[in-house]
């Protein structure tokens, strides 16, 4: 039975119960970062992104406002506040069959946040890589 | 009847016709930049902002690679080059029971390219202001 891919990716995101992620995304899945332009291929990497963007928004509000679906493809629009700066932004996901995602995209919005994950996202990758 | 949104904005991206957007705007339709966090209100400046982005893109590529809809919402991701810079982003985009865009929203990626849409961008406004 095909894994409710959405329904999943909410509870990790509220439990932060990073681990469940090893089933979610497909052995191939390919990360997509807002900040820099090369894809980064496979599971662990895209896991540890992924931990990392769960880490750094856990030091602010971070809510789903938005959601369009269709086919295999769902689009997530959320808004978050860090040090003061809104941060508007999307998770564009695109799963398998079998409903385990197989590529995962972030987009950001305006500049200044970008550049404020940007410097963020650096320090917990070090982080979690240590 | 309705306008069929989609159609007719994907009918006014093709023919570069800027003035067909007076009728698919909402008077009260709102733009949100990709670089600026304040949201532009109204259709003269939405209608500015849309022109200015078509102009910027048609000196590069530009494609639109993925479309997910769910009632009166779409996203539309696209793909340019621009001075052999790879811009990847979506039109985000809301309408009313007419059909009429009453939100348009533009995220971008990589970095890079957010900061190139900036610069070019506001080279572009100043024209089609002055």
């Amino acid at each position: 039975m095909a894994i409710d891919t959405l329904k999943t990716w909410h509870e990790i995101v509220e439990s932060k119960n990073n681990d469940a992620l090893d089933e979610l995304l497909a052995d191939d899945v390919v990360f997509h970062s807002p900040v820099v332009h090369t894809p980064q291929e496979g599971k662990a990497i895209t896991k540890l992104y992924l931990s990392a963007a769960t880490n750094t928004f856990s030091g602010g509000s971070f809510e789903y406002v938005r959601e369009v679906t269709s086919g295999n493809n769902a689009v997530l629009e959320f808004v978050s506040e860090i040090d003061g700066i809104t941060i508007n932004g999307i998770d564009m996901i695109r799963w398998n069959d079998e409903g385990q995602i197989v590529d995962f995209k972030v987009m950001i919005r305006p500049l200044k946040a970008v550049n404020l994950l940007h410097r963020m996202m650096g320090e917990m990758l070090q982080k979690l890589n240590a």
